[in-house]
């Protein structure tokens, strides 16, 4: 436990994880929100009528010479005792506004959990903010990408072998939809943060006595309003506010690790086919250009399961009206799990925005499995005509290392002439949907309700031509809105 | 590895954790329905006019006399060599069609895949609508224990000890509350579940190949229209869908447990507030009445976080075309996470429906701590006539052992009579908003939307008065509509 | 919750996960343990000479004819009201040895934690020695692995990218340390398990008073000695044996997952270094060779951390003399951490034996990045000659395009003829102690103490030459025994 | 991502987690052993003769004025770029020995990942050191308590509820095992912490380059020996060495954490039978001690699982020679896992030393059962006389209110005098070996190997009498050595 007297150590300035060392979520911010919620708490009370208004004044320049006094090192080193930062906090702001009329008022009422949970909520609310800043940036540089790369022929992989091909813009599309779905998640959840004001108990029993039970109801909701949060019941053992962000946290990361794998497989030496931008360097072997973007989200990814966890079981956990661990456990917790959004945010967004391709070794790595990558086609082309035994055999031949061409075009049953069969056997002639999906994705992207920052890039939103020959602004939506 | 000859041995039928043996996400069930997945894709082809009508009742006849090689057990054992169990499963069904038109549709154009993560959607939506079955019965018997508890006087405790009084509805009215919103998200999640169609690298090219771009996205939409699913463009490898049933799974689970926690606190012999109906015996200790189903309850609210956990890093980790391991990582975990919804549902249910309360005993704990649970009040009342270090000297005495009662009737600052010092220190008396925040969450419970099973107890909807003096049907509600 | 009149559903046989559907683990192996133990307890009141011998042979006889009665799904049907499959297996016993004297003694004094936690400890036990065989084989088929390829030179990766050269003798040889030290340690977890028995609340108070104190005693060692179990103290709430046999399976399974994982990824079309020898196939795209055991260890290593995390979590809940959930959170995510255990030790096996190296592809693929991947052996070679900056400079030009050898043949300060810049530039030449590294695996493999089934391949223990010049067998051990 | 000009925020001073801001793995403590991590190699060269002795004195002197360059927010300011804090270390300690000879052995040959690995290592090392002083503290301090309540008759639980009677020193004595079990795993995992030395791919390529195959040797013993750690084979993806911390560290968190559980139980209002000597105030309430402490400790073993659970995870996904994303998701995680661990045994040191025992009340919580809570006993007793039945009627009317021993009294095939109903039915003769229990933890907790530290108190060496009648001392030890 920490000494009451010495400040805090420094534990965590991001040496270890600098990806998400984000001030948003620094216990600095903490420290300074904590502040500004027990001054919301006094505006509050003077907006009700309750408190003479001078009160706000008196605290704010009596503060301002104790800062110090509320500095995040000081108030964690003195949090040990009582387990939580708020007593010695109040003790502070005490000592500061003693002998005005403001220390009749200050905290009045409250207890920790409404001043810590509040202050917390706060900054998530803040944090999900500068993380959708991010995701804007990542859905306008993956939107262009998507649209640029729309019809592109990639090799696709499944269980790491070449499956039949698909395109650049259809894979990247997949991770921009379920980015710009984890978005509009993490909006739904920030939007209904609640404040939280219920005393010792949360019954407000302390509110009623000060200010009746009208009062009470008043009270709260200019607290919640001063802070532009919600006005909401007591939630001191409902941890759903608190189980919301963090899953929105969670299922982002989890989609922006997922986009930063594949980046991470197609940057792979042997692949080759994408790079950062801004690949980080070796001191000791200077040609090496990593993604390191790509690396750390997809670190992030590993780490959030772990956080989320905690914070799904502190729920689990949170009985009586303030339970024995539960919500110690939870606050670090839910806070890491905000520093670990950031971080895989505006590590994705830097990853998209440098995101680099070589279309030749795109191409290249499709050769590899060549006319093999669409022996499926010639499964449903030919076995009618052929039965599907024999076109086993050709393509087990074709394995063995003839040339399937030159097979088909020897074998009886095949009605094509040598043009026929190269278009047959050509992967960019077996997209399916691909540059569909990936229009779509672009679209969608787009068309987030309530998305005031994200813009779709024209390029995304007026493609001049369609692989697969068919606009997609011409059909017909509702019935297969949601469908590629 | 499971040899490919033998049935696979009978693994798991509930034995290490009965409360969630459920039938409806049973092997069984989705043996069932992986079959019923490809006979919905022979009758999409049908319905889009590439098959025949014939195929289905074909497939329907020849079936019927095989269902034993299709079995659950029988194809565990044979999905062993390619990883799923698909790959046999349309070797059996091919091998029963064969000879007919069916067999020429069966399958064709799919990915093992699209089988399966159709299927499991297919027994999750189940899953769903069982645990609502479940849900709406803990809220019907909540809101009625919350509205006829609604102003009874209970001890609160925050780190374990008594804090100010609450009442037995707010405690659980907080409880019913979190799951009512709980049960609205799995709602939600439930009700976008998407089927899969997107053939070997999720382009649909196969279909393309079958039946044009047009048709290939009528074949998506009428085989989620034959399953009663979403149609979605193939989300392979974007595990968004499932990612948010596990999580609505995981906040419902959480909400169930931490009420399944506040009983087994209630329950613990020094306690005594609460039993089940039905508690479990003991073989040696006959006096026992083990509150069995809050135990399990509590045991699926800590088994989630690890599921949920499992869930996310699968998604984060779902990168190509289908991923080297994190597909396979996640569908165990996800059935699990469903089983343990579905008990702690059952559970709670029984749970709720069997609760009973020892009002004597109840009260009895609350006079444990007496007026000293009340001593914040002493402060706000009487620290501004007293001073709050004279307040702090009387309540210290008290804790000593002398009578709170006696000291402020000899303490010259206290105007107040017997009966008003009486007042003062009755628990009773200092409620706050308890009931009122009972009430609300009756009311909400019934309120939710798109709730057609839920019906909210007379009692709950027009309690007869209010200890608060208020009543809260003629509350404004617009401007504090979700506050307590 | 199960109905107690029908048997429990066929909730799992593995289709979901095949790769571990291990019978050791199976409900069915732990009812049979459950009734061994019950035995095992009525053996030793006949060894205390409290209980006359013919109770075993009546109980055998009884039990016979009735073991229906005892079987997985019908002591799961019947679990669910108590919590736990002992009570029903208890009367079913107690039914069928009724009216002998087998009946007096039977479950005496025991309480349902004791058997259960005895049987789940007696599978584990021999789940553990089934993965230790399957884990010799992993160690035999790496070893002779390692040893064959100990100085074949392959590219190394760091971040994905190319890094100075390895072998593929070092890369595997260090997967096949960690293996053995998992195996170690695995094999000291199993050596300690414990039988359970405490009676009621860990005491052993009913057996004091049935057999007096030491008595007691003489029952419990008799107990664990009749299952080949170490006597101990009660543990009923102290899981320390289940959380160390859980560390050293998550220890195993994460070894097992990063020998895996380096497989996938030589495995990868484009990389196309590995392949398993009997890959598995795909109905759609008969050209596929799917590393499928691979996959299947890789997801084994994805699943586990949240089973371990669960593990954990209730040896920390572990409260009371049998707590309120944490108990019955354990056992199954514990018997599922055996099983995924199990899975992945055998796809292991069959991943390390059926291992195919393509040595060309290898050669190639470290050609990709030719001599710039011992840009940092320049650096060390040329630097203090010619200065860093200008190494610098030429590694720069080499990325560019321009070709290394001639830049250094044309470098006034390089002192080398052309024979010497290509032994410079040859990656073959800079593979400092990989070979080392992996004879001393090989070695260390066949070395680890209580190691009776692993045989050490004589390949590993004898190489015939090593590319380092150096003989391990003379290198003095003592001082860097552990080092490579 | 962090901007590289400026200072990282000060992220985390333990605001949110004061239990656990411990100095021994703060960033501060880390850039420290840093610092002297890259001081050890050049030591090393000098070692073995490859650098002047002259280096070690320059670098130290010009450091001595660049501290501030190589302080944690500094260098975590500068990380993000490359992802990791030994790229600007490195080029802080080259600009600062510019010039001199220590300017060309400086990180010669090293690996971001060698200099990282070792410095958090070495921590490692000092944070286990510092948790087993805590941890000797909370077994001498508990090992007292167990000695002096060993015989101290207490209210089992089961399930919530009461069970047959056990002793303080029986419950205490399980829970002081289970914490000299870990202790003594941890102090194992900490004596083989190996040093990191392997160059850019794990192959000493680059030293051997420099001084030999011989010298690479003797130069990775040297820096090993030079920091106290154990020389081992590269290990960059083998993380065996901090996985077995994390899991010891988890193992002796859950110890923690159960001992804490038991305490916040029993001191539980209702409860009442323990106190924390300080326990936490109240702002509001002044009567309030919570049970700080065990609350704290509780919240580590929440929050543990979820962490060891990425630990585990990053060592399954330590693919390639430094994979992409698994080591920087590891670091973190395993730093927060010592941050807890270190929180926990401090915490439950003071616990354990401030822990008070209100016998009244554990005598009073006993007598609520009173005799019921020996009706198992009474089945054996009398079970035999009276058969099963009947005294199961005879329990079920005292469970209904009546006198037990009035109706054994009354009981005609009862033959007991008064004196000997009360002792059948007295609490305090059912202790079974529940004094030996708590002696035996006593002993064993003393006689831990390798326990330099810990002192047995004598109290609990030479117990005065024995409530069982039984000098354990005279105990035959070997047969039933682990035995209770």
């Amino acid at each position: 436990m920490s000494s009451e007297r010495e400040p805090a150590p420094v534990f965590d300035v991001g040496l270890l994880s600098p990806a998400s060392a984000d001030a948003a979520v620094s216990d600095e911010a903490i420290a300074r929100a904590l502040v500004q919620t027990e001054r919301a708490l006094l505006a509050a009370y003077v907006r009700i009528g309750c408190a003479p208004a001078g009160v706000l004044g008196e605290f704010d320049e009596r503060l301002r010479r104790r800062m110090d006094a509320v500095s995040a090192p000081v108030l964690a080193a003195a949090a040990g005792h009582g387990g939580n930062p708020v007593i010695p906090l109040v003790g502070a702001l005490r000592e500061a506004v003693a002998g005005t009329a403001a220390a009749e008022w200050l905290h009045r009422g409250a207890t920790s959990q409404d001043i810590l949970d509040t202050a917390v909520v706060l900054q998530a609310a803040r944090a999900l903010a500068e993380a959708d800043a991010a995701l804007a940036r990542v859905e306008a540089a993956l939107a262009a990408f998507v649209a640029r790369y729309r019809a592109t022929p990639a090799a696709a992989h499944t269980l790491t072998q070449h499956s039949v091909p698909t395109t650049l813009g259809a894979r990247y599309g997949r991770r921009l939809e379920a980015i710009a779905d984890a978005r509009a998640r993490m909006a739904e959840a920030g939007a209904a943060l609640p404040a939280q004001l219920g005393g010792a108990s949360g019954t407000l029993a302390s509110f009623v006595e000060i200010a009746g039970a009208d009062g009470a109801e008043r009270l709260a909701e200019a607290f919640a309003a001063e802070l532009g949060l919600r006005a909401a019941a007591p939630w001191h053992t409902s941890r759903t506010p608190v189980l919301r962000v963090a899953s929105a946290a969670a299922e982002t990361v989890a989609a922006l690790a997922a986009f930063a794998g594949d980046v991470a497989l197609g940057a792979r030496t042997e692949s080759g086919e994408l790079a950062e931008a801004s690949g980080g360097g070796s001191s000791a072997m200077p040609q090496k250009r990593n993604p390191v973007r790509a690396v750390l989200v997809r670190a992030a990814g590993q780490r959030m399961p772990g956080l989320v966890s905690t914070v799904h079981l502190a729920a689990a956990e949170a009985t009586d009206e303030r339970p024995d661990g539960a919500w110690h456990a939870e606050l670090p917790a839910f806070r890491e799990a905000l520093r670990v959004l950031l971080g895989a945010a505006s590590g994705a967004a830097e990853l998209a925005e440098g995101l680099r391709v070589d279309e030749d070794r795109v191409a290249a790595n499709l050769a590899i499995t060549g006319p093999l990558a669409v022996s499926e086609r010639l499964m449903l082309v030919l076995g009618p005509q052929l039965g599907r035994g024999r076109v086993q055999e050709l393509v087990d031949r074709a394995v063995g290392g003839e040339d399937l061409a030159a097979l088909l075009a020897a074998e009886p049953g095949v009605r094509l002439d040598e043009a026929g069969i190269a278009a047959l056997l050509d992967p960019a002639e077996y997209l399916g949907l691909a540059p569909r999906i990936a229009d779509r994705a672009v679209r969608r992207a787009g068309e987030q309700p309530g998305r005031a920052t994200a813009s779709t890039p024209d390029a995304a939103a007026a493609p001049a031509e369609h692989a697969d020959g068919r606009d997609p602004a011409s059909t017909p939506e509702p019935p297969h809105e949601d469908h590629a």
